[in-house]
């Protein structure tokens, strides 16, 4: 930081004005903080910080439409824009228009731009949307994707991609079709600590992995839409066990060949009365890799994932929530915790499909990423039905 | 701490030789230590110490034979003998006469009282052995413990207790013949860490348990008896995997109904010609506690179990080790490493097995509890090799 004039307020004739903005000065990075006028005029004077970058405005930005205004819209993917250099929120699609035009009002989104589920299709002839982001529960990602991709926009969708492979398949057909690009929200792919476990992994930094340890859960209150069969397609392993499926695939870095599943559900939970409780898999890789991954919606919450290497193992706990990820590693003769900078997980996922979409590139998670998934969860259900390892 | 007389050294007319005892005073209770003597003449002074407790002399202990003399024995058992009120070593079995004269010298045994293989049921004869602990491979505890049953003696043998269901049985069969005890060296349920875990699943702290994850292994150096099928009855599932076991299975205080299993090999590792390299298992209990394990003979040391509740969670890491285990504890608001009283793991497990030779009691740990676990084991080989779940 340069150097900036001491201060002088008493010894020198300089007009008060001048004063202000001379007579504060602010050593952040040494540590020192000298005020020495009143707080009241530190307003004016912070126009000349130079520490302050002040974003760009609104340029040539990839256009969004978020498509549907629940929790997870509302509290992190609409903030999240405002981490963006590349992609700038357009347009709104939900049932709800007082919650719609709220939402716009607060990050500047034309009125014009607010849809419904009626008038969708009719996004096709809003040139300012490059981009729908589909944050609808599950059952509904097919559908509107489908009909995204008709409209000649580029989707990304929430994960699960959808509720069976056939689905999945179809948003894939569409897309192609329509020639526009179709990613998964898989947002641990786009976050840092996650990063860091498949760099380790891949460099062989601790020898070869040999088993990845997963696991996953919450204690789920009632009467949501995660706990409705039709909905989201099945219980915490649709919701949270694509995490440690995703976790043991990407650390592996390989395609899993069998798989073996225990599910247990509470007889007499009102929660499950349609639903998987938890489910336990075991994945086992080309290379040999083991996974032994578990998701549950009746215990507290916890996310880890370890991966056990030849020379040591390295570790994510908490793994997966949207902050606060911290990372271990276990070198055989010392225990390191390494600080990484973290990163808004939304607005990476999101600056990665407006890259895609600006230099006509295919993205880190495709369409065919949340099939393979989806094939897989299905063989895990069936493993855990018919009580057999499931050869994929 | 009873109140000793004031330093008066220059005071009295106290001959020498009691100034030098009454003018130290040591309060260590109270964070208080006056010395006014030189230090050559606290030797004489620590005679009156009251902090000091001197350990009774050997009285009447319950004498113990030690079968099998390599790393085990010689580094763990033997020096626990020290930190042990009721147990002490007054035999050796080896069958290298020079190791067991020199540990016999080190630990004050008699040479009459070293026996080899050959000799060994003469044991019968020596009223000073009351307890034999079998140290030896995993092939020769049903032999050496059934022989030791049949010469009067209680016994104690390490883990895994057999290599078959077939050969527990006809211990437990030889003990109760005999009328003598005989117990399995499970030495971490006599440990105060995996003794917290057990309290705090049983008394629900953290709301019923419903998940475990117990992980255990090692890279494992070539030309080890344990990598010899005849000799250890298998590979890290025998010899390591049993504590994943019983870890899930004294955490849960249940016993588990199905099995599902996934193995694993690397082909051509010259350590692995006759035993298995990894094996992950699932196993379900009545509760509807499910428990996802692994072990393996291939990875870097690790050893962690952890217990996920309704409300938080719990766990060792590491969990196994003879000594260093931590915990931490989860209550879903709040990080907590409790901090325990470590004890000897060795000296606790042989205390307890004189306890119940002297009062007349049962182990905690029965050899019906080491035939449960081979009964889980080979069900788990069994669900590996047919990759179907097994029913227990």
């Amino acid at each position: 930081m340069p150097d900036l004039p001491g201060p002088n307020v008493s010894k020198s004739s300089t007009p008060a004005k001048d004063i202000t903005r001379r007579g504060f000065i602010t050593k952040v990075g040494q540590g020192l903080v000298i005020a020495n006028v009143a707080g009241a005029l530190l307003k004016n004077a912070s126009a000349q910080q130079p520490i302050l970058k002040v974003p760009d405005p609104p340029g040539k930005k990839v256009g969004w439409a978020v498509v549907g205004l629940g929790n997870l819209a509302i509290n992190q993917i609409l903030p999240a824009f405002a981490q963006c250099d590349h992609s700038r929120v357009v347009a709104l699609v939900s049932g709800h228009p007082d919650k719609a035009n709220k939402l716009a009002l607060r990050y500047g989104v034309n009125p014009k731009n607010i849809y419904n589920y009626e008038n969708y299709d009719t996004i096709k002839d809003n040139p300012e949307v490059d981009v729908i982001y589909i944050v609808l529960p599950n059952s509904m990602h097919a559908e509107y994707t489908i009909r995204g991709a008709q409209a000649g926009k580029h989707v990304l969708t929430e994960k699960p991609m959808a509720n069976t492979p056939a689905d999945c398949q179809a948003m894939i057909d569409a897309a192609r079709k329509a020639n526009r690009k179709l990613m998964v929200a898989y947002r641990c792919r786009y976050e840092p600590f996650n990063q860091e476990m498949i760099r380790m992994a891949r460099q062989q930094e601790l020898g070869p992995v040999k088993l990845i340890v997963a696991d996953i859960g919450f204690d789920i209150p009632p009467n949501m839409w995660r706990l409705n069969k039709a909905m989201a397609g099945g219980g915490c392993l649709m919701d949270i066990g694509i995490y440690a499926l995703q976790a043991a695939r990407y650390i592996s870095g390989e395609e899993p060949t069998e798989v073996n599943a225990m599910s247990y559900t509470t007889p007499g939970d009102p929660r499950f009365k349609e639903v998987e409780e938890s489910i336990n898999f075991q994945l086992k890789f080309p290379s040999g890799i083991l996974a032994n991954c578990s998701s549950s919606y009746a215990c507290a919450w916890r996310s880890h994932f370890r991966a056990l290497a030849k020379n040591g193992y390295f570790e994510l706990d908490p793994a997966s929530p949207y902050t606060g990820q911290q990372m271990r590693i276990n070198r055989g003769d010392r225990l390191e915790s390494p600080y990484i900078q973290p990163r808004d997980h939304f607005a990476s996922e999101m600056e990665h499909m407006s890259q895609c979409v600006m230099e006509d590139k295919t993205p880190l998670t495709p369409g065919e990423e949340g099939l393979r998934d989806l094939t897989i969860m299905m063989a895990i259900y069936e493993a855990a039905r018919t009580n057999k390892t499931v050869k994929l």
